[in-house]
């Protein structure tokens, strides 16, 4: 026997399935529903499928776009020479909220990973690399994680760029700022003491 | 400048307003909605308003139920003399999982709360009086949270439903099953040690 109504166990059996939601959560969110407004609920629902329905990927630079190209590879103001190549819309967010970069990007939508059968076909790769074939490209800075995946996509990428003689750069690795030396990884020292600057 | 397609921003939003969702949290909710299919995305949407549209208060019981009378209160095989008194429907689903209780509910829909401006008339209790009046309930059972609000909710209504000379319990107070000892609170032990059985 069902303790909740039908219409009420089908939104928390939705809620559940979101990730990091679990049983409890979902119950919650789905009674957070009910005591909403008709009208809260109804943009609640307008709201996903307006996102899922009109949010695509910029023909140009993958990252997601309300449709046409993205505010960035459309603006004036950027130079589109430079691609900045990151793996997830949310790096392009992150490096924006940075406000020093003002070049373009590059969006993979996800990382070489054989353990999770994703190869470069996966990913938006070939559509980096006509975009670097085209010309008119001087440098791709390779801004994947700074992980195994991250460094072996970058280095895959980079040595399918190398017989276009574009510049192929790397973000720099270091402490980070506002961090512990004593906290900091061997790694990441490691890299730090290399690419020490002088002052 | 928005980092994130207008529709994006706005699902991020909706998310963020969830109970317990921050905006890390609601931006990862909302990027797994745009990896659904279409049909995934419409039929969450649906959910929500499927949900709440659909679910109403029993009038009788005030639990929720997908339309007229909730299923306990319409099933021939629960007796409706006793009545079990809890503040919240999910009270109800967690008695029923218990699998012991046969008889009927009343859900309060919160408890007396003068530091939330919630008096007795914000609550279900003049609903349950006039079942009470009605006659033919032979026990009063109430099992609002044994917490400071939930005590002074149940005393207050057992003081109303004194009139109609009905049977009012409590659910009692003891150790919790599998719990141990050391770790229960001093009420609880007094509690636990004064209503103690005959083994």
């Amino acid at each position: 026997m069902e303790h909740f109504p039908a219409p009420l166990e089908r939104l928390v059996e939705q809620f559940a399935r979101l990730p990091g939601i679990g049983g409890k959560s979902a119950q919650r969110l789905a009674f957070h529903i009910l005591s909403l407004t008709d009208e809260e609920a109804q943009s609640f629902a307008d709201a996903i499928v307006d996102a899922k329905q009109n949010v695509t990927c910029c023909p140009v630079c993958q990252n997601l776009t309300a449709g046409g190209l993205c505010p960035i590879c459309a603006s004036p103001r950027r130079e589109l020479s430079v691609i900045c190549v990151v793996s997830d819309p949310r790096d392009v967010a992150a490096i924006e909220r940075a406000r020093e970069y003002h070049g373009s990007y590059h969006v993979l939508h996800g990382v070489i990973s054989p353990m999770n059968h994703v190869g470069p076909d996966d990913l938006q790769i070939k559509s980096l690399v006509e975009r670097v074939a085209k010309g008119d490209i001087q440098e791709v800075i390779m801004a994947t994680n700074p992980d195994t995946e991250g460094e072996a996509t970058a280095m895959y990428i980079a040595r399918l760029l190398r017989p276009f003689g574009v510049r192929v750069t790397r973000l720099a690795y270091g402490i980070p700022v506002g961090g512990h030396l004593e906290f900091a990884d061997d790694a990441t020292l490691m890299h730090a003491l290399e690419d020490r600057r002088e002052l």
